[in-house]
């Protein structure tokens, strides 16, 4: 049997643990032949760099892969530029590709997959989403027969970090600098905790289970950093904790889509995860809801997810494609929202709120204050009944605007647990 | 394109889910040409029958299938004899076969696999385990880059019914027979409580998650019958519930394996799953826990993992095979063990049992003694540091022999949460 041939692209943190996979697990029928990244000398002391064959070629020549006989270009680089052209071309020239890059795949997979249909190729990114959790093989292969109406998913473990560990009393600032010294955060961390990362995810799940094709840039998104520890303390009386959720929802042709900090209840498996743990949960008219857990990072169960595809290519074992659509996003759910108002305190305050909501039509569920905050600096919560999200903004936009607030209030949607399978 | 024709054998409720769900998706890769089923004229009227295409050839001669021009032959009826010999015939004919049948690939997997290679055609069994969650195409294709060394699942979903209603505090007979009302226990409930359905499960999953083919005959298998409403109250003193889990694990080349209740910790994601609900947690070496959860029978989850596999099978998608290697069976785990004695108290008889577990080299880790049980009828606990399962076994053996004991001991594997991804 003749070896498929691989050449790595980016040395990196994945790239190391694809070279402690493969040297572990000696697949017979895949070889490593080429590496590459740019001044790679600093590589070359790397324990994962001696497990490598010795025959491999190391280069900082992207024309020596392009030319190269491999059959698979493995890309573990990053970002949109250069990196789409030089995929174009490896596939162009007959190559598959297998990529852990979300923000490729997300903005630009769409093309690349035509490009590699044309070709005969495969191109596959299955570390792209959740890491080592097979969700988007689960998704295309193991579910492809359902009808997938909504994702929810948990699928950046620096805001779980973050948020599960801001559920034990912890202040945000604190658990970022916290995440930050443990390497689970960047030194700039807005790309994680503003929810860019997410989105891009949520987009790549949005075409492989819901076959919608999604524009990144239109699926709105909320930071993570205005969550305070008094928000888990009321999440907390409503049954609930909070997460930084994405989600998608297909309902009539258009696709619902937002990712933010959410309130979500303590029996969703959605609260489950804790730490860096990622968490899927795709829901099926047919099949209803099914989870995927692990863990979404980190060079090993990353690797484990490009090994996976590896293989695939190396048996030629294509994917199920079924047609996708372009969709438009919109932004709003029918969902029940949580708002926190921080005010100093004076009669007429929650009648005002609610005269607010009542003008935009938005019932109030439940208000909510926990004793033992100071009267001058008092957050209290006021749920509502489900109302569209941009109507519960266009409420706080104006309530915002009271004397008393002395903080922008928060809005968060509020998830329910609805798991059906169709019978 | 030309379609991929298909045959369904056996029109009950998976074949009449599968019938729902082509119905509902409209592939425009499949056609449904053929049904077989004994004496099927009473099928006929099924409104699923009225989904199929008015094309379709009915008939209660399965040579009419073999001699067919179907291209997939869809196995839904169940059982080891006739079909084992029905889908070596397809085979032989050059027909890929889709089949939920656990029993058959469990113990004739093995042989129908090597067929299939030979012939070049497919032979997938999504549905076989865990009904409509991915675990085993992502067991196969998401991780199959990763050395997957141990498996614990919740497979079956009568078990998971009954042991989860007993944790509101109800006995087994009262919730066996409330299963039994709603259709998900069987009059003859023995091949789900007794083990034998998740066994054969556990058997699969070995095989396409550690390459590791086990006879089912040699894994040991405890009914979860004996298990009463006392061992709720007591598990939940050790912050753990029951299920019934089905095990294995490969360590120094051997399979310890095993299915039965099991006392396990309330925070694993095994005691996450309620009612029929579906559970498997893989555990890799590299990329640590991965968990696949949600309804794992029922027509449409199950019809779900069947027209997956037809996607798969009409659009050519192979699927990764590793090299596969018979296995030993050893029903031994290194586990601690809960131990639940119901006596007629008087002096003497704890230590009368800790003295039988220290003959045996058992050190007891707590004694649980809850008040309010009438003495001449005391339930108490005892559990034990990790030990081999049938060194504690020889144990109970002894004190089961004891004059104050009015029950056979209960006996149970307690597990640990021992998620860890290599990094
Ligand atoms: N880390 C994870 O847990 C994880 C999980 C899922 C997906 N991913 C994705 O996997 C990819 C790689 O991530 P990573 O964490 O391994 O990143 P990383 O540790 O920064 O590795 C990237 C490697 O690529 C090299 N490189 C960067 N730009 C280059 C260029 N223009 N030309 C040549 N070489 C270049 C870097 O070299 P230098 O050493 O010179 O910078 C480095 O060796 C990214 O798309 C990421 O989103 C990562
Ligand atoms: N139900 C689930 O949730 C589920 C989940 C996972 C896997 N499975 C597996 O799926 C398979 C089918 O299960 P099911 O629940 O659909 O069973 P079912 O409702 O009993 O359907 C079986 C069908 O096959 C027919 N049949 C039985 N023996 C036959 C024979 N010798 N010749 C011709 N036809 C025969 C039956 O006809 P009659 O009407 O005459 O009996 C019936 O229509 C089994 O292997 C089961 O283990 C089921």
């Amino acid at each position: 049997m003749a070896k498929t041939k691989v050449a790595i692209l980016g040395f990196g943190t994945v790239g190391g643990g694809v070279a402690d996979v493969l040297a572990a697990r000696r697949f017979a029928d895949i070889e490593v032949t080429h590496v590459y990244n740019r001044d790679y000398t600093r590589k070359l002391s790397r324990p994962q760099a001696k497990k490598l064959p010795r025959t491999v070629i190391w280069t900082d020549d992207i024309n020596v892969i392009l030319k190269s006989d491999v059959d698979v270009v493995v890309e573990l680089i990053g970002g949109l530029e250069p990196i789409e052209g030089w995929l174009k071309k490896a596939i162009a020239a007959g190559k598959s590709v297998v990529t852990a890059n979300k923000q490729l795949i997300a903005y630009r997979g769409a093309g690349l997959e035509k490009l590699a249909a044309k070709k005969g190729v495969s191109l596959l990114y299955g570390a792209a989403v959740a890491g080592g959790v097979p969700v988007i093989p689960g998704a295309l292969q193991g579910i492809g027969g359902d009808e997938i109406v909504r994702i929810s998913g948990i699928v950046n473990g620096t805001c779980n970090f973050i948020l599960s560990h801001m559920e034990q009393g912890a202040e945000y600032a604190e658990v970022l600098a916290q995440a930050q010294k443990l390497g689970y955060a960047e030194a700039n961390p807005s790309a994680d905790v503003d929810g860019y990362d997410a989105r891009a995810k949520l987009c790549i799940l949005s075409r492989v289970a819901m076959h919608a094709e999604l524009n990144p840039d239109e699926v709105p998104t909320q930071s993570i950093s205005k969550v305070s520890a008094v928000d888990f303390h009321y999440a907390k009386e409503l049954g609930c904790t909070i997460r930084q959720v994405s989600r998608a929802q297909v309902q009539d042709g258009v696709v619902h889509a937002r990712v933010g900090p959410m309130v979500v209840p303590t029996e969703s498996p959605i609260a489950w995860s804790h730490g860096t743990q990622n968490m899927v949960v795709t829901s099926g008219r047919f099949g209803g809801d099914v989870v995927f857990s692990g863990h979404g990072a980190g060079a090993h169960p990353t690797a484990v997810a490009v090994v996976s595809d590896l293989l695939a290519v190396a048996q030629q074992c294509g994917v199920v494609h079924q047609p996708v659509r372009k969709r438009a996003v919109v932004g709003e759910f029918l969902a029940p929202h949580y708002l926190r108002f921080v005010v100093s305190d004076k009669p007429g305050i929650v009648s005002a709120i609610a005269g607010a909501l009542a003008k935009v039509g938005a019932n109030i569920d439940s208000i909510l204050q926990r004793p033992g905050y100071p009267k001058d600096r008092l957050p209290f919560v006021v749920t509502t009944e489900p109302c569209l999200t941009s109507v519960v903004e266009r409420a706080v936009r104006s309530i915002a605007k009271m004397d008393c607030m002395l903080e922008k209030p928060l809005c968060l949607q509020m998830l329910r647990i609805e798991d059906k399978a169709e019978d």
